[in-house]
């Protein structure tokens, strides 16, 4: 289990949302409140767009709240589209590779959650990803994974729609395992324009998300950032959230995206 | 903050008990019960003796929880004396240079506690390290400019005498530059023979110590690695043990030596 | 590229050969002379047999000419039978789990070389890696896949034999997928009591290898760690050299190794 | 002995000059050809100005070579004033707060060259950085304390005057302690508006530097990044490079400012 926040609005400092806040996400790395584990010491990452179409990454192996240069990075660079996350290892390596987000050209991914059974259905899970991507695959997360597999099912034309069938086919491989732990799945997903976010488990245990919409911008956390702030709404279990340039926040449901995919 | 352990006493492996207890001090890396905070995760080091009249140390500056290399060596060296520790930092930077244990020729030392306004006595207290010792300065910390000063105060004729001199030294110098922080020094030190331990504070609070004394092996922790096992037992606050080779546990008041070097 | 030593013989401390010689391992670790790159600074790794039948291992992504653990290690593990490895990647990612060497069970191996085109047949040969191995499957190189493969192709049972068997497959690999660049195999393998040492290229350039024996210990190492002394034996190209104990060190001939696997 | 650039003029990607020349700063981290030593791979920073008046850093203690966050950061931020250095320690440790540039406020500096003895003479040179800037002391390097001191010694108001004033301090100390290996200084400053760059040494071997200045840019390095390119001139010996914003580049005679400081 991992925190993270995904912001898109009117360009900010990054430290504004990662180091400012009295529960910020750096703050999270040592005492997060609503997690099952309140450490998320394996590692953290930023990703943001700035002045290309990729975005740029800083991941480190160390923890978020002694790093001297998330620190420094998050004080220089404006951004109006970036994402954070803190790791808390669920049976993976702690290396700078199975950090989160995770970049593929324009697109960006960030995973708090798991895939039950992992050791059980790994090497099925990454028979999903084509050999076009395979190159990819530099560490050995479930979430990089299913991250590859996704662009395989379409990410890029039909995001959520695409996530939907790579989680029924990664359910399948578990059930396949006899695999008897949750499958839970809360999510962020960038081209650099549209942001997603989804809020799914097998289970009634979906990892939390909230997300907060102003005039100025939309801010998706695992946790809020803020207490004293109105406005933190909880994304319903197994919803996707989509916010699209120009358009107005909508919440798809996910278990339809499923049953279509099943289809 | 930080947490350790100190094991005298028949030829262990090191992985008994730093990794496989229950309360094991890689558990205690993520989840202290008896410190200000649970986690301990600005670094870890052991040393050991075994072949060489110095320890070997392996320090670094990542988590403990989540490192291979810890594992292994603890499940590879067995000694007969040792030292573990786990470090939360307070102000001071994560590096290897600032974890602990700190060896010098034969002596090792840890330490768990605080100077409080250390950048307000920072220079004071590297100015007690002699000429001779200043090119073991390696990191920034608190913990090894007090164990430099101890050694020139003595330590190696008189480690309680010298560490209560040197103490009452810092407590002067805090007091000089206004500062209203306690100071806390829970430690352990050894030349490899001989093991002394002290619970010390300039208030009500020094932090925990507890040991285990049994016919094979005499434990120090800051907490008990079992609460199911019997045997454990807090050191009296202002107290250091003393554990010589052939003789039988002492027990020797602090205030009492800083008062002979007051005197 | 890389440079590495393989010891077994009377107890020894490492550092007496990692650290001491004038050319060193870690001195080859800035300075070698035998290799395409004269830097070897991708991350090293220790493995040694000691108190157990599984080696233990200390493997760093830094530079091992700037390691402190590792020079302090080496200063006190005394062993009969370790393996040094300085790394110089060769496409993949500097982490410790790309380090060397690797180890399952009571084996342990180490490569200096490279899987020509190693992107376009990765997955393929990461599909010789049987289920039940795929968990030990924790890194991205072309070295830590073919040990694995070799396992599944027999390791255990006919050591020499399976590592042809799994080049062969390995180079068939390469071949169907139009691979030009060579497969250049010179390593090191061992059960914790027999050592086996293997240099191979499908074209005329293996990587160098040489061993020295004396009454006490034989040595295997890239290159010479001291040119001053007598003894340094070129191990021929295509050839495997086997170190039983209790038996003469023998010669075996890859090629018709390749050939069996072949018929 | 280390490698450097230092970039003004027109904002561009740092990529464009760390990264992408035949012999860029990364290139020059494993194949460096006009230093000691070839390989400089002891840690690595950049700094850069772009959002705020004090500079950014990325400071790492792997090598450049192989880090993946440069390569993103570089590729991110444009700026029309940054510095960028890779190391080859000289004696002491490989950290982060150990690697260049350091910063200070708005000022940032850093420094190719040695104080020889530096273990005889660091503790006077530390003496002669003022209480108030001691905080800033994180590391043990010559280099750092020489920027501190020179803070002290006026550098925000005479950038060339202070550091002549403090080498010639150090210069003294060296002397006083009996110590025959050189003082050499090459090293680059700035407040992020004015770049100031040395090339001295007490002997006849200060290390390199060169500048090219264009009309949209100055660039100053240790090497060359590209041979095949015209304009670069070798900074003289003992001289200072000032280019203030609006001002013609001029040159300094450092020795004129040592004799100014002994007067």
């Amino acid at each position: 289990m991992c925190r993270f926040l995904a912001y898109r609005g009117e360009p900010v400092f990054m430290e504004d949302l990662v180091c400012a806040p009295c529960h910020s996400l750096i703050h999270q790395s040592l005492h997060a409140e609503e997690a099952k584990t309140g450490t998320n010491g394996d590692g953290f990452g930023v990703g943001w767009y700035a002045a290309r179409p990729q975005p740029g990454l800083y991941r480190e192996l160390r923890p978020a709240w002694s790093d001297e240069n998330l620190r420094s990075i998050c004080g220089q660079v404006r951004s109006g589209l970036f994402f954070a996350h803190v790791r808390a290892a669920t049976g993976t390596a702690t290396t700078r590779a199975n950090c989160h987000p995770f970049a593929h050209g324009r697109w960006m991914f960030m995973h708090n959650g798991q895939v039950g059974g992992w050791p059980l259905v790994r090497r099925k899970v990454e028979q999903l990803i084509p050999d076009t991507l395979y190159d990819s695959r530099f560490g050995t997360t479930d979430s990089e994974a299913i991250f590859l597999a996704a662009l395989a099912d379409g990410l890029e034309e039909d995001p959520v729609g695409a996530l939907a069938r790579t989680l029924r086919r990664v359910k399948s491989m578990m059930d396949a395992a006899g695999v008897r732990e949750a499958l839970r799945f809360t999510a962020a997903l960038t081209d650099g324009e549209s942001v997603y976010a989804v809020r799914w488990a097998c289970d009634a245990k979906p990892a939390t998300l909230y997300y907060r919409e102003t005039a100025e911008a939309l801010l998706i956390v695992s946790e809020p950032l803020d207490r004293a702030q109105d406005g933190w709404v909880a994304v319903p279990r197994a919803c996707a959230l989509v916010a699209r340039p120009g358009a107005a926040l909508s919440v798809a449901c996910m278990d339809a995206e499923m049953g279509r995919a099943a289809a």
